[in-house]
């Protein structure tokens, strides 16, 4: 055969499907998905097309790490800890309760070691992963009652999954999976009693405050909550080095987009929300504490059994403690007083 | 003549120069010009190709936007605030005193509008900017004699610029211009008495702890401070679409790797720092809300005369008091535990 010229070589056509992990009505996560594509298609002149399905439309959520590790679909974009009944270490490459805020997430992962560890891990499961986005701290979710000790959780029913279902589990809660379309009406109902979701913005989109006014913060359990893009191992490795790159570049700018996305449109949806009823409660220095000692149990006795776990999450903690010697310093005395100031006024 | 294939046209050989504003030495911040050109090359397999430059090789810092403006280099990586003597909106690109931390910066370039208004002013100056960098809130600065009061700033003689300068001058200091290098042999011999840098990782190398051992935080007037890629006008317009979104990603990416690179880095510094007998001080509330006051005098003053400052500032004020009223919710209360956290052990 005769070779191709080169120059044509070197912007092959493709065409990847990605299947993401929320549905569109999400638009800030959702959409971080179409920025990504966009900048591919973009940077190769509409040579490398990824189409982004919504959950469900090909692959569902819960199906999604399986399809791209087995070829159905070349990728995703969603949440690695959706997967912890798979893997515990899934829930790391995520967030971890009490663990690192946005700025430390991304550190980690890419300064830290954290995501060639993550990788070691995903490649067990026939994936390559790299960090595509973050929603900030979120918010603690909608409460029918308010809770001041941890007394106050016994037996309480809230939708909270994973990793942080088993802290309240340990604290004397009741954790519920169920799926965000099916929150409102249960809430409503008294079927559970809580129910924690994103932040401000899409909150808002799904009414709690109509049904359980009390908006607690922080969401302890995602301080820094990072996205995942995930691709197929073989599909990636097959990648032509200069798609590589662009896919690369495209994953960071969807990073650093969708976090600036969420921080620009969450105070305005907090002020909504508290027009609308929403009263914001802090969650007592109590339950933090009891929660903080009950995440600790937790990773203990999960990598006591994990060696993939253990060893990332060594890493993890290590890291954490460092990051937050230096942000007490000048990070947290500069947000300290831009917060009184304009309390002031 | 015969048209050339499409496939050729659309990856074309293009060579740029761009002129970084920091030397070698800052490696962080020097190099994010560095992670920026190689996204570039790599993405389009090495057809893109731009040479990074440090301060002062080809052109120096003090030149660098004028010399992109009139086509001698295509572009350039430093601080947009380093040209507030040729207007002062240029200190908005970058950062102003106590103005928006790093995510609310992104937040406001992003997705706040901050990006466009910018680059309404930067194109009278013959420049198409985009951000390409952040450091955090940087430290307040190396000092001789502990500063307590107001009153410790009298005659104070401190390495500090441009409108930071000007609200320090306001507080009674008498600012100097140096540059880096002939800082430490300034404090030593005590012609100043106090010298502002960046943060641990950077103000490290240049040893500032053995001669001005008060290390105060945080740098009030530097909270989030952005770097910018600013490229010849009319080159940007010229350049292929495709070169322009490989450039925009690659930037993107570029400002959050810079981020990260210095979370990671910082911790350790502080740590040496302080091992080796820096003494870190908070800067007084007197002395924040002192400054506070003065730099919104300084405000309203070049307002007065600058419409365009007037019309970007009104923008930054307006987007600034609506990121702290929800930083002040889910994200300051989560890094307050966590802090206390740590320091519990």
């Amino acid at each position: 055969t005769v070779a191709a010229p080169a120059i044509a070589q070197s912007m092959p056509e493709m065409r990847w499907r990605l299947t993401s992990g929320f549905p569109k009505s999400l638009d800030t996560i959702y959409g971080g998905a179409e920025v990504f594509a966009k900048q591919v298609a973009e940077a190769t002149d509409g040579k490398f097309q990824i189409q982004v399905f919504a959950a469900g439309e090909i692959v569902g959520m819960p199906q999604a790490v399986d399809s791209v590790a087995n070829g159905t679909v070349e990728m995703t974009h969603t949440c690695s800890y959706y997967y912890v009944g798979k893997d515990p270490t899934y829930a790391i490459g995520t967030a971890l309760p009490f663990g690192l805020n946005a700025r430390q997430t991304n550190a980690w992962l890419y300064h830290g070691g954290g995501n060639d560890l993550l990788n070691e891990f995903y490649a067990k499961q026939g994936l390559y992963g790299m960090p595509g986005g973050n929603t900030g701290t979120q918010m603690g979710g909608w409460f029918r009652k308010e809770i001041k000790t941890p007394a106050d959780l016994q037996g309480l029913k809230m939708r909270i999954a994973g990793i942080a279902g088993q802290v309240m589990a340990k604290l004397g809660a009741v954790p519920q999976q169920i799926p965000g379309g099916d929150i409102y009406p249960a809430l409503e109902r008294g079927t559970i009693d809580a129910a924690e979701w994103v932040g401000p913005y899409d909150d808002e989109k799904l009414g709690f405050n109509k049904v359980a006014p009390f908006y607690y913060y922080p969401g302890f359990w995602e301080g820094g909550p990072s996205l995942h893009f995930f691709i197929n191992k073989a599909k990636w490795e097959e990648l032509p080095k200069h798609y590589k790159s662009i896919v690369t570049s495209a994953a960071g700018y969807a990073n650093i987009d969708m976090l600036a996305k969420y921080d620009a449109r969450n105070p305005a949806a907090l002020r909504r929300l508290v027009g609308g009823g929403a009263q914001l409660r802090p969650f007592s220095q109590e339950i933090m504490e009891a929660a903080f000692k009950a995440a600790n149990e937790v990773y203990d006795e999960i990598g006591s059994k994990n060696a993939d776990f253990k060893k990332v999450y060594e890493s993890y903690r290590a890291f954490r403690g460092e990051e937050y010697l230096w942000f007490q310093v000048a990070e947290y005395a500069f947000d300290n007083f831009m917060i009184r100031a304009r309390a002031r006024g």
